[in-house]
């Protein structure tokens, strides 16, 4: 058996105590399994002296992260810190300068600098690895970068925030609007500091820019992932979109396409008996579509201790095993810069809209819907509420310069009580 | 870029058409993501003059896999020709001898022969990989001998065989007989020409014991698997199994207990609104349970020439990139003897009967299971039908000798009109 592989842990969170406690109780098993025993040699957090439910005292501390990632007896930089520049991004840098692995978490480190981090760690011969950046427990890094490597991919989609889609599910299941079912995932210590990062699809963009890279050759461009997030989705769109037979979920959706990389995070209607539309609560899912394996669909948790330090350890393993795959699945240096769409594939959307009760009011929006060009596969106008209808309707395929002019010409008409709604409706 | 890897191919069916036109069609892609170009040599079949829709001129011929197999401008030999022993394992033992890698799709001859080839793959320092051996298109070897490597892992689920799954979603939404749709499985070419490798569990049961090995560290047991096909199945399991809010589907599913390794492949019940109730047609899922990442749940297609070409090229491109890992991810030396269980774990079970239409003939079967130890959770009587009336039972957890115990009592009893169903109930 081969020397062993020492780790310097930055960050004892969640995450880190979690592989903190996978090194120790599974010394044995990994051994077995990785052909060398894994050693931790020292460790960093904010404060040393706190209770963490294991023990951190056999290891040496390091107040400073740098010095930790470039310890001589440090082979692996296990960056557990979080925050895309700062301590997480200078460690990182220090690690692969001095000729360390990395193993990291941090999307929004990646979905950043992920291009530049690459290219440092492939020059200085590394490995750089983020299983546990994407999806939590589920090994789709693994799945998209060896699984399918002999696929053209020609889309990936997921819901990659649980905590969106644990406040979805929990509207339609109780029939709450948004703000309360937010205030109570708040409550229950679901949102991150900063909720935007989650409701307003930043944390599952930065997954998605990232699994892009991957998939398409190109440079991670999380600037230009099209964000939108949930907060302006009412629970009658839950219930009437449901009514319609779909569900809403915030989808990261990501193709190539002739026009460039098309790469949207928004919430989205999937048919409600797909998996996609099944998939309830904090779970994640992530569907990979390539030209050979068709569709393969990965599903489970996307946070925890347990499932993101089986990510994190998943790729210890894989450097102690001695594999080394280039961190975006080919050579930094090939991979081109990413060229945002102009535009969105055209897609049926749903539209909700109220109109007032005058004759004829119908009549003008499928006129308006028709001039433009804008193919009506289903409509539906319920039951008067106040003085105005409410009315969905399901288009045919439509490319988004014909919508824009339907809803511009829509909201010249004098029918409609409110703007409308318009939500992509995703194939799958 | 490192120099070319170079392929044998043995076996032109589906698969290996597929593979070629992989290698031939994606030549760039696959020196991209692999760091070196990969081709082909030589190529070996039953028949060489065919028209297999694409081009093997360019590629030297051998009658004999053996040949092929040791041949010097060889480093990969590609066993795709199927059978358990004969040419396919001569060819593969020959190749190992030889010093060449191998990657193979063929279940049988690995859960017959899986240990001794590791061992002696092993031992010549050669990878041996079977991915696209076990659910198609699915990374599920991959995901599981190191995407769970840092788990122990509790079970191992899937519905594997997609001919039976189509078999028996088809019995569900056509109310046809297990008969009819047989021979409509048949006539469509979904059958092997031994019907009973896949209706009697077999095939399914080669991958179970494949991934077993991986998960629990013991050396392939195939003799080990408890085997029971769908041949019993009947329409009426299938619609009273559904009024009972279930799906039937032929469920292999391995665990490691105290009582030894339990590995089974028969038509069990699961939820019909879980991920596996949910799975139609031909498509494959495998359900990878670990004490980390909980509950990992991968779906796609289980076979065709894409899918089933997708996998084996990932192992290819694992080899071109200088991954290793051991066969069953550990090194085979380490691998346990399998010590399989005497008994089954204990599960909630659905029982079906007919009961003669007499007074008191259900108090009977109630106080034979109350007798036995077979707690019952929930009942139903159906009207009846001739002279006899269905019921269904489902039982609490129940260990299989109790189980065994009633229902020898139950033979005996003179209220029922034939042998009673019995089939598990496997909690997902």
């Amino acid at each position: 058996m081969s020397s062993p592989l020492r780790l310097g842990i930055a960050g004892l969170g969640t995450v880190g105590i979690g592989v903190v406690r996978n090194v120790r109780q599974k010394a044995q098993l990994l051994a077995a399994r990785s052909g060398r025993s894994i050693e931790i040699s020292a460790v960093s957090a904010r404060t040393r002296d706190k209770d963490r439910g294991v023990s951190i005292a056999s290891y040496d501390w390091e107040d400073d992260p740098v010095t930790l990632a470039t310890r001589d007896d440090v082979d692996v930089f296990v960056e557990l810190m979080g925050g895309s520049d700062g301590p997480a991004k200078a460690a990182t840098e220090a690690a692969i300068a001095a000729g360390k692995h990395v193993v990291t978490a941090n999307k929004a480190m990646l979905a950043l600098h992920g291009h530049d981090l690459a290219l440092a760690s492939e020059a200085a011969g590394v490995a750089l690895r983020f299983e546990a950046a994407v999806a939590g427990g589920i090994p789709v890094v693994k799945a998209l970068t060896e699984g399918l490597a002999a696929n053209e991919i020609t889309r990936v989609m997921g819901v990659m925030n649980g905590t969106c889609n644990y406040i979805l599910t929990r509207m339609q299941s109780s029939g709450l609007p948004y703000d309360d079912v937010f205030e109570e995932a708040n409550q229950l210590g679901y949102l991150e500091a900063d909720p935007s990062l989650d409701v307003g699809g930043i944390d599952a963009g930065h997954k998605l820019s990232l699994l892009a890279s991957i998939a398409f050759g190109t440079q991670v461009d999380f600037g230009g992932v099209a964000l939108e997030g949930i907060e302006k989705v009412t629970i009658d769109d839950i219930r009437q979109a449901d009514d319609m037979g779909y569900r809403i979920k915030l989808l990261g959706v990501a193709r190539m396409t002739a026009r460039g990389l098309e790469q949207r995070m928004s919430p989205c209607l999937v048919p409600k008996k797909s998996p996609l539309g099944q998939l309830d609560g904090g779970t994640n899912m992530v569907v990979l579509e390539g030209d050979e394996a068709e569709q393969i669909v990965l599903r489970g948790p996307g946070a925890g201790m347990g499932p993101t330090a089986s990510a994190v350890m998943a790729d210890v393993i894989d450097i102690a095993r001695g594999f080394r795959v280039s961190t975006f699945g080919r050579p930094a240096t090939s991979l081109e810069a990413a060229s945002p769409a102009s535009t969105a594939t055209a897609v049926p959307y749903y539209l909700r809209m109220a109109l007032h009760d005058k004759p004829g009011a119908l009549a003008k929006v499928a006129t308006v819907l028709g001039d433009a060009g804008v193919s009506i596969d289903r409509m539906r106008q319920y039951r008067h509420k106040d003085a105005t209808a409410p009315v969905l309707i399901v288009t045919h395929k439509t490319a988004p310069a014909a919508l824009e002019d339907a809803l511009a010409a829509m909201s010249r008409l004098e029918v409609l009580a409110s703007a409308p709604v318009a939500l992509r409706i995703e194939s799958v």
